[in-house]
């Protein structure tokens, strides 16, 4: 089952050819979540060859036009290809008032379904039996929104030849699935561990954009394996990341050390950063497991056992 | 003085990362044009070097997503690059009120000058000393207009050392310039093409996207050096183009064929169409001089004498 995320823009708010606009996919399981939706996202979607109709929901941090511009030209297309399905709509603002305006609601075929965030702590938006995504509140000049993608921890799996051998019931696999050990009649307990199979760590990643340094994020993207955090200039422009509520290479850097993340992978870089060395080496003095978003760039989140159970 | 087309964009309403929407733009002596502007314009314009500071005015044809979803982008990103002029925006329907939902008129720190087409005959819309604009209505499902780029007649120019041989006073000059022959002393008639240089032949482009096959354009674009006219389909797709307005290849070549124009430019071709050439060939059998639409297309129009002075 994958956990897959593609960069489909990288820029920050002057997109190039190379470059476009931020907008990331993240595949869990074969659903497909946008979050932001920068101008020419459905172009990117197109060119990496990803299934539109696969996309139900879009996650927009903030309503500056590098993060939602691209929403016209989707929802249009969406339209056009003769879409059926709901089409939900998570961001600040009123983005529903902004999108009937540029699109009549009545040429629409297909529905969508606006959802306003507005929370000063971390809150569910989304959940399904194996997917949980949450919002929680970044540090810019508007109102805007970092995301977390989870994987639930599945159920746990119990050895089928243990089930014969021990005779359980559905009562006692009820309990071990819930991480009981199991006492035979003759009073011998066996370990949970040994009764099942090794259990999958659920896989997460994180999407910070835009943000200046705010450690109040740290708790909600805690371990999490990948975090995209913006970087949108070095520390020698840490006045203007100030003045414009953004975050350096080093800032996207120190979260990560601190919250512990996987890999981080810093994007958003001002158009003025011609090569992206400086921001990377930056960062990677303070977080060795960085990475440079680039358009097209897709990264595999692999399944890995919990230790405990090897 | 150039007289230049830059295709932008050249597909339908459905854009590929090879072809981006409606967009071109007009290099009329170093003023800039901009007509349509699809989503991803800004990313072109960068792409293709053209000095975007020197775009004051933009033509929208209609309001259909894939030829002005790309405005958004680019007021910001003019607006991020410190724009001081004023820009004005030519469009049916009103476009101001979607602009200053989408984008918050405080926040801007030029000037947007709003003009509503309103017209059922051909209407000027811009002029200046050496350039003229008219809008003239097409036949689309909403309210649609084409769009007329002219240079305008140079005045005449007399040979130099011909002022000092006839003694010419400045009445008499004026006289010639206006086209008049001069009269010498001796009652000699000097005719007008001896006394002047030979005439540029002042260039013409003419933009018509969207429409179905409409012959009431035919009186306003007559003789132009390019036609650009959109070519939706095939003819076996004609009942598709009627149901649509919009046009086939051939509709797009007899227009071209009676309006007698130097050129036809087609495009905007429905995305079914993997391969160009059905539609290239379709056109070319009524009309020979025909040219694809492609991004990044550049025509250039050349300087032409006009022939009674040579």
């Amino acid at each position: 089952m994958p956990f897959e995320i593609t960069v489909l823009g990288s820029s920050s708010a002057l997109p190039s050819y190379n470059k476009f606009p931020s907008a990331h996919v993240i595949n869990i399981h074969e659903r497909f979540f946008l979050t932001d939706c920068g101008e020419g996202t459905q172009i990117k979607l197109r060119q990496y060859k990803i299934k539109v109709s696969k996309i139900n929901h879009v996650f927009i941090s903030h309503l500056h036009g590098d993060h939602f511009f691209g929403i016209f030209g989707l929802i249009s297309s969406f339209n056009l290809l003769g879409r059926k399905n709901d089409l939900h709509i998570f961001s600040p603002g009123d983005l529903e008032k902004i999108i009937y305006t540029v699109i009549k609601k009545n040429d629409l075929k297909f529905q969508l379904f606006f959802h306003r965030l507005n929370t000063d702590t971390k809150e569910t938006v989304y959940e399904s039996k194996r997917i949980k995504i949450s919002c929680f509140p970044l540090n810019h000049r508007i109102e805007t929104y970092g995301f977390l993608f989870e994987e639930k921890q599945k159920e746990k799996n119990i050895k089928k030849e243990l089930i014969q051998k021990y005779k359980l019931s559905i009562k006692n696999i009820l309990a071990i699935k819930t991480g009981n050990d199991f006492i035979t009649k003759e009073g011998i307990c066996i370990k949970n561990s040994d009764l099942t199979l090794p259990e999958e760590k659920p896989r997460s990643y994180a999407y910070c954009s835009d943000t200046m340094y705010f450690t109040q994020i740290i708790q909600h993207i805690k371990n999490v394996d990948l975090l995209y955090h913006e970087a949108t200039f070095t520390e020698k422009l840490k006045e203007t990341a100030t003045i414009t509520k953004h975050s350096t290479a080093s800032d996207a850097a120190k979260i990560a050390l601190q919250a512990n993340v996987g890999s981080l992978l810093i994007g958003h870089f001002s158009s003025r950063y011609k090569n992206d060395t400086p921001l990377y080496d930056e960062a990677k003095k303070i977080f060795k497991n960085t990475l440079i978003a680039q358009d097209g760039l897709i990264i595999k989140i692999p399944v890995q056992e919990i230790k405990e159970n090897l």
